[in-house]
């Protein structure tokens, strides 16, 4: 799948930018009226350097209907800090040490701060999505606070079905298990909400605007897109992390975290490599030995898990293009209806 | 002070029933459309039996500015579960045992979940707030969910200041200092926000409403309210937990928490007993010998912190009661304009 390489990487640094200027915005004036310090903690995870996948497609949705980049940038700004805060309670939550090569809030401030952090973030967020009435309207703002609603709550609830697997310590999962979860947990969040709320920023709303029926396409869209990026980053995390990083970053083997991979492994070994498998992830992190979680990628490599995942996300990612060769309603042409093409090959090309 | 008993506990106790009754309503909902298991975590909390002070202000001042309960009804269960899912976060942050005498969220299934049944909570939260669009009309539904930011946003820099007084160790407390904090993290939470939010849910809105200047004696009633309950909630803890329930019901001297109390006795005590008594405030929950915190208690007793403080929480009662006194915007008289001045004894006298 050949991209436009050059095109998505300057749209998702023109997104950065936007984003993060309106962010910075935002802190300053909260700095002025509210206690500072706390908005020095919540500035730290959304100035890391992220890839700014979720603006990108929130405002090249928005110029593909029709619409500014400034009638979208408040909704992207909130979006990525919606995300920024579930980064930080996940860390809580999985007691990570690293995100984005430094140390997490939960390490450096404690858990009490992190989870206060977390919260904090949301409210900006909020913040912002109430701004948003002053430059897209009353109408549109509150059509995207039901998505914006709509989007956390898809989340909660992958989050749930997850640690739910966790407490049961579930291991026989099928792909289509996996699928669901995810669906929920990365899907809306990373690409259904941002083609949703794109739309609906910048679309020249008119009559019987947005019908239902007329945003199906960019769930779909964005349920196919989103599994080929999940599966894609957990490759990523799990091949980066055996090669470059080592045990500190922390990778999805250390955490137990159950990928297409791993399920994919643990389905098809035989049953005494498949109870060493479930003994080591089940270990607590601190507990784990390296040579365990060595061969236990060794093994997933050996068994063709890894070589199963790649599969897995490049069919995802080929349906995603399939749907959108179809007409998308909204959606006129230009660099920015092309981006949202090429992001598709873009998000499983770069684990290659 | 005085007050009538009959009638502040049958408007807590229909406050309750009313929230609870959509709080309920809301989880079936979601129930029935997404992850069944999460909203049975999500229930918890908000049944346990709380007072119901929130709900029954808000509830009240809807109904004293002239509304309905129905106009008033999301709005108060929207605020009883941001303040449950403030309690599930808050007891991962202070590692607490118990809330409401039973096991909290933290301890019956790890950080992990809890973390995400706070989240959770929020998002139900929010849908209410969006479901008034049909109950009140687009224009208050839009001033309820800023009122709803503003004390969201007061409240986490509330707790903001007070785990940074824990991180820079810091003891050398005035009481303005703690007013300052409890202002933020108490007051806009528990009277001023449902002050604000029950009367612009109840006022029959009209040209001009709300003034931002007729809403300004509902912050100072609120804000001096907030203290009275804040401080005599603090001595209803150190207290019945002496008294009552020992070491398993996790008092504030367990955790190490900044009262007018403590505050007074640190203030006011030998070089070497505040030494003592801060060495046993810093010392780890876990660590802690029931023998040291019994001495603290003690050596507070009779040095009058606890008698500093119940005179505090009067005091701040009676001035709320003088501001009462005035007349206040947008209120009626009646039975709920009468539990307003009649629950402003309540809170202190509850404690005596």
């Amino acid at each position: 799948m050949a991209y436009d390489r050059e095109l998505v990487e300057r749209v998702l640094a023109e997104a950065r930018d936007t984003v993060l200027d309106e962010i910075r915005r935002l802190l300053e004036r909260n700095r002025l009226t509210g206690y500072g310090p706390l908005y020095d903690l919540v500035e730290d995870y959304p100035f890391r350097e992220g890839k700014g996948l979720r603006p990108a497609i929130l405002l090249s949705s928005a110029q593909a209907a029709g619409g500014r980049v400034d009638e979208a940038q408040g909704s992207a700004a909130a979006l990525e800090l919606y995300h920024n805060a579930f980064l930080v309670h996940d860390d809580v939550e999985d007691g990570s040490d690293y995100r984005r090569g430094r140390i997490t809030m939960l390490r450096a401030h404690g858990a009490a701060v992190a989870v206060n952090v977390g919260d904090a973030t949301n409210v900006l967020a909020m913040q912002l999505l109430l701004h948003n009435v002053e430059r897209i309207g009353v109408h549109k703002s509150l059509l995207v606070l039901r998505e914006v609603e709509r989007m956390a709550r898809e989340s909660v609830e992958g989050q749930a079905i997850e640690l739910q697997w966790i407490a049961d310590r579930r291991f026989d999962l099928a792909d289509d298990d996996y699928v669901r979860m995810a669906h929920k947990k990365t899907c809306w969040y990373t690409v259904i909400a941002p083609l949703r709320i794109g739309t609906l920023c910048g679309h020249p709303a008119g009559v019987g605007f947005p019908l239902e029926a007329d945003l199906l396409p960019l769930v779909e869209l964005g349920h196919l897109a989103g599994i080929a990026f999940q599966v894609a980053d957990d490759l990523l995390n799990l091949e980066a992390d055996q090669g470059l990083y080592g045990k500190e970053i922390g990778g999805d083997l250390w955490e137990g975290k159950r990928t297409v991979m791993l399920i994919h492994f643990l389905r098809t070994a035989r049953e005494a490599t498949r109870r060493r498998a479930i003994k080591i992830v089940e270990t607590p992190r601190e507990d784990k030995e390296p040579e365990d979680v060595a061969w236990l990628f060794q093994a997933m490599q050996e068994a063709g898990s890894l070589a199963y995942g790649h599969t897995f996300a490049q069919e995802y990612a080929q349906r995603a293009l399939e749907v959108d060769a179809r007409p998308l309603p909204y959606f006129g042409d230009g660099d920015n209806r092309r981006f949202l093409r090429e992001m598709l090959s873009y998000v499983v090309e770069r684990v290659r």
